[in-house]
């Protein structure tokens, strides 16, 4: 007898019918002799009704009253899931992440799990109840108060009830059918990917794919808490996320996938005196203002100016902040001018089969020239190779990086995304 | 500096508005100097929503469950309600009923305050903060699950917390300006009650005046926490219920207020054997069922068939499992048949003056004959008479007691009933 943690995202339960439908499942699973712990979201757009109630009462709500109000929302869904597992015939118990056990700190908002101590969780299981935990919320050892996990929070959650109760397996359910090669609205030739380790999926979380949320993939690494993402909405495999699974489809390929962003800007300050310290001095200043720079570029002095440009990419929600923070340090710092870009696109591929292969930029490289596209930026990590380009070569890039690597499929196996239904 | 405990209902609550309006009369109480621990309900609908959501999932959903769903409906307001005052340049704490220290018993739905344990109220009332408690919930002594208190919960609340307080006054806001002579809908001569007593409001609430909850005046009058009925609609003062207070609006008067009640439905059993203990059978077996009986009354055996006919009234909710349970034990009894009546009302003079005015009966039961209204059934108690009229006669039957105990205002004062804005 197994013990599995199946999460359930918003649009899985956005009405009686999808909760319904996912107490079915659990159900399903629990006949099956295993033990089943639910993480539950709000249902649909819930959260952002509860957000717009507030707005309607103030512009800057205090944290912790807001947290306390959006917690109302996994408190309905999971009560709901609750009655409709009970309705089927299986003892069914719901927690909130108070009662759940889910400790954190006091960051109202964007709190992190700190312990988890699933007392109660382990006494329903023993009365043989499946246990439906509300997602996304915690509660502050240090004030006692409710708190939520910001974004991603209801994945992390899972995750961290897996990791505190030795699961077996922790399910991702979500409306696409698992983790793909790239994303099939823009590469229609993407595939699922049936495998993939910790530190892939890590990169292609980080660097756009909007599967799984970076931090819950780095709690299952930290835990070794073996991941399935699938759907909730079809009784396919998905994507299996753990240690040792390597994610290239075809036996020959480096790259497991290719994925997209169109969240970053570009600032590019020019004429920075090419001095030792003075690149510290602009990206110390930023660090302070609460920014986080992405991929930094600096060119070799023009000729003998002894000045430089320094270009960096960073979340375009933060660019004015950036741009007012360096007018601010400009006089001290003595460069020339900011020039900012907010038409760009991030390309990069991902793949474990980089370490031992050389030649993957070269490649890379003389696909997106074959497509016409022009690079602006570069940088790598040890298994991904990213690049910055202009917005509207953005998909092309991503197609010809897709096909030049070989993960184009022979599109048989259907690929769904969205809808209901399945 | 005092400590007020307010408690406002969910049509005080319920939109951005209100919200905001409840927000401005809690701040100015506190810029009074006092400390102030406010009592929220659900906004406006909210319950009945989340009922209509769990119907959606299950025809009988488990109750502890059910509570789990419904508390999700003041943990909204109270959020808001505490952003809003927040708004308004003061510090302030929402909590749960669990946070609030509202111990209950283990009785999903219908719980009862077994202890308050108000120390995070204390704390936070300490660091200057309004505090903000839901109503109508609380937790379980014994399985640490949430409860939900039932009907009149969060003016149980209200007063439950003003008493593990030591709270100067408990005021119960809500959309009518305080207690009233009679329903002012039904008897427009009606006044308010400026102070009546503990004992008169308890009789008022149980039968029919539907302003205060049993319970809660009940919970009051145990801990002699002062009650200020009044609006949240004006700023007119309302009804105040204490000890000491008598409630008759004229110095001559012996009644304080007559209530209407169209709830109840009678029974009656005919031809019941008149041997000892057949009685006692009928009404045992009711109680076994679950029957709250109200009033009862045994005819005289007619000549000497030795047998007699009893009456008695039920919440007309109950009449088909009293008439089935009825049913079951006629051959055992031996009564010849049972009649069912659905469309009677219930008509009550409560006043603590009846205790030292005699006559009291008479002049009620002239009043009523003088208006056409024949009595079916009759009970008193010491300071209320109620009779049972046709449901078709219950206004007339009002309004000519209200007359005949010289209640009838002159008019000049306003009656505000429902509404907004004011």
């Amino acid at each position: 007898m197994a013990l599995i943690v199946q999460k359930y995202g918003g649009s899985s339960v956005a009405d009686a019918d999808c909760i319904k439908r996912v107490a079915r499942r659990v159900a399903e699973t629990r006949q099956g002799g295993d033990d089943v712990v639910v993480v539950v979201s709000a249902m649909g757009d819930t959260t952002d009704e509860l957000l717009q109630l507030a707005e309607g009462i103030s512009e800057r709500p205090g944290p912790r009253e807001l947290d306390m109000l959006l917690t109302a929302g996994e408190r309905i869904s999971m009560a709901l899931l609750a009655m409709a597992v009970e309705e089927l015939g299986h003892l069914a118990c719901s927690f909130t992440g108070s009662q759940a056990g889910v400790i954190t700190d006091a960051a109202h908002g964007r709190a992190k799990i700190i312990d988890v101590a699933p007392g109660r969780i382990r006494s329903a299981l023993d009365e043989g109840a499946v246990v439906i935990v509300a997602g996304f919320q915690g509660v502050s050892q240090e004030t006692d108060d409710v708190t939520t996990l910001g974004r991603g929070g209801s994945d992390t959650t899972a995750v961290a009830l897996a990791a505190a109760l030795g699961a077996d397996l922790c399910e991702i359910y979500t409306d696409v059918d698992g983790v793909f090669t790239a994303d099939p609205r823009i590469v229609p030739a993407a595939r699922r990917i049936p495998a993939i380790s910790y530190e892939e999926m890590l990169e292609l979380a980080a660097n756009g794919a909007k599967i799984l949320h970076l931090r819950c993939v780095e709690y299952a690494r930290r835990f070794s808490i073996p991941l399935h993402v699938r759907s909730s909405f079809s009784r396919n495999e998905g994507t299996y996320v753990t240690a040792d699974a390597e994610g290239n489809v075809m036996e020959d390929a480096i790259v497991s996938g290719v994925t997209h962003d169109r969240s970053e800007a570009k600032i590019t300050i020019e004429g920075v005196p090419d001095k030792t310290g003075e690149a510290a001095a602009v990206f110390t200043a930023l660090a302070e203002s609460g920014i986080n720079i992405d991929m930094i570029v600096q060119n070799v002095s023009a000729g003998d100016t002894g000045l430089t440009d320094i270009s960096f990419t960073l979340p375009a929600a933060d660019s004015a902040t950036a741009l007012h923070t360096l007018e601010g340090i400009k006089d001290r710092i003595g460069f020339r001018g900011l020039r900012h870009d907010d038409r760009i696109g991030k390309l990069s591929v991902v793949g474990a089969g980089m370490r031992s292969n050389p030649g993957v930029s070269a490649t890379l490289f003389s696909a997106l020239a074959a497509a016409g596209v022009n690079i602006e930026m570069i940088s790598t990590s040890e298994i991904r190779i990213s690049v910055v380009v202009h917005i509207h070569d953005l998909e092309a890039a991503a197609r010809a990086a897709h096909s030049a690597f070989g993960l184009d499929g022979d599109q048989i196996e259907a690929v769904v995304y969205g809808g209901t239904g399945r």
